[in-house]
């Protein structure tokens, strides 16, 4: 089956990586499923939520090829989550997968790769299947089950060409946990 | 892919049946994938943790060909769970699949089903492929995304043969919330 | 203070008792702090929040004088409830402190004590003080802290005269795992 | 009673406050209840458990006159977790009670409230009675009924001369989420 670029996952802009020895892309991992995680540190949602179910994925797929990105798209409060705070959050949390730190934009509070996904906000996540392309992104978090399921799936086949999303929290501001963007 | 009958899951006998309007058999569900849930209405690990991670399933795969089924596999307190007992805890805890009683044995406390199957004690589930064949069982409840992953890789393919268990306790006696046949 | 006889909590009538060697009454335990815990084996929120709270008040308050009683208060489901399934429910459960089952009533499904506490369903909770006075009672599960805040006090004084009503579930039937007499 | 000048609990001292028009201190709310809590932004324990307790207890005693003071005891990543950063939690975490900077030591990395009651890591609480007394401190989070019976008690009672230290976890590093001084 053609590859349809039209569903390419953009590439992913990171201004500081960590939990890395090299700097990774998506291009580096194709041919992996990737899940991309991200959160800012002083989200509770990502925090009560989002964190401890990416803990229960890595556990749950430990022995595939699974590679989870974590990115801190912070697109407020930017002075308060500055990489150095970054750093001794990812310490006392014990988080070991690759973080990489979403590319501030230029223009706006918003950081690169999280304009260039139209995420709505933290927790996100977006689920890439082998051959690049997006297969799922939800904002919030989702049932364990359906998202063991999703992944399952995406990591037995070539991923068929989907795009759907899911809109777990229709908060705004922070309600609930989550983070919307203004 | 010839079927390997020796992997065949045993058929289930059931005396009664609740929530469904005629007796099932696994004949019948032939080519559907099969949860086969078992346990005990006073068993505390079943109320607590088995009975809401179905509800989950449930919830999770509402839009595919999943068939559940619960198995009330008595093996202890025979006369507390009759199913007098059990018709009034379907009611109170709203459970709408279908349940069978596990036929009682005639030489032993040990239900047909359950002996056929080789079961340690309640929470059990076997997770049977569409062509018949016993995929998984499982003692105790296990992580809700690996059950994802795996219901989700049964609907997707015919069942290859397989045929592997996970204890999840080692309890003996009910400790921890599962009853262990003594 | 001379003691108000109105406001005197009403004797418990008990057919059977578990987990004591010799009766128990009001009358016998006066001078202590007593809790009365009204529930039904078949009530969800008896057993997945009421029971395991009393668990923890027995805990909390191991060093006291304070006297737990269960009451076993069928209103529904009478033959699915036996004093036979009571016996195997507090054998699995592993409930130690003294359980009686209230006196079936002669004219209705409601048991004696039940009516004549005016309780609404189960789980039902009554905090009866030194003199013997009805001190608290609530429907449903409340809060742990102020659950603590209020046994603390009534171990603390002669039961001051108060008798108030929390609702915390406004169920009808078993909604939300309470059961509500119809 | 004459009040034990020994046992009064030492005054905080404060760099910085938040969420209070005016800084406050114990002197100030002397004749009070005061539940010091002292944490830090990124340690896990304070954000999953004590943070919560914190939000139940103060609505359990909305109606008391029970005063609740963070302390903010920065005792490592300092650069991490600056004012700026600790305003940005407090509103997302929409924390409305006073909260203040425990002051920096000069000679050392434990900041100088933190010292002066000997805490050993975050969370930490202090309970302080009426008279201004050290009633108790704990090292972790407490059971919910036992902090709600102490605090009940506190309200109640001028309080009595009473100086105990409970250990809820003898973690070291941020083992369990809460975090240990070195």
């Amino acid at each position: 089956m053609p590859r349809n670029d039209d569903k390419l996952a953009p590439e992913i802009s990171v201004s500081q990586w960590f939990n890395t020895p090299a700097p990774l892309s998506l291009e580096i991992l194709r041919g992996r499923v990737v899940l991309l995680h991200s959160f800012q540190l002083l989200c509770p949602g990502c925090v009560a939520d989002a964190i401890p179910q990416i803990r229960r994925i890595e556990r749950a797929f430990a022995s595939t090829d699974l590679a989870i990105i974590g990115l801190h798209t912070v697109f407020e409060h930017h002075e308060a989550m500055s990489p150095v705070t970054l750093a001794a959050f990812l310490h006392e949390y014990r988080i070991r997968y690759p973080v990489g730190v979403d590319q501030p934009g230029e223009d706006g509070p918003l950081p690169l790769t999280m304009r260039r996904y139209g995420l709505r906000g933290t927790p996100s996540s977006v689920l890439i299947g082998r051959d690049g392309t997006v297969l799922h992104h939800a904002f919030g978090v989702e049932d364990d089950i359906a998202v063991g399921a999703r992944i399952a799936m995406a990591l037995a086949h070539p991923a068929p060409v989907a795009d759907c999303e899911a809109d777990i929290r229709s908060a705004d501001g922070c309600d609930n946990g989550s983070c919307v963007i203004p």
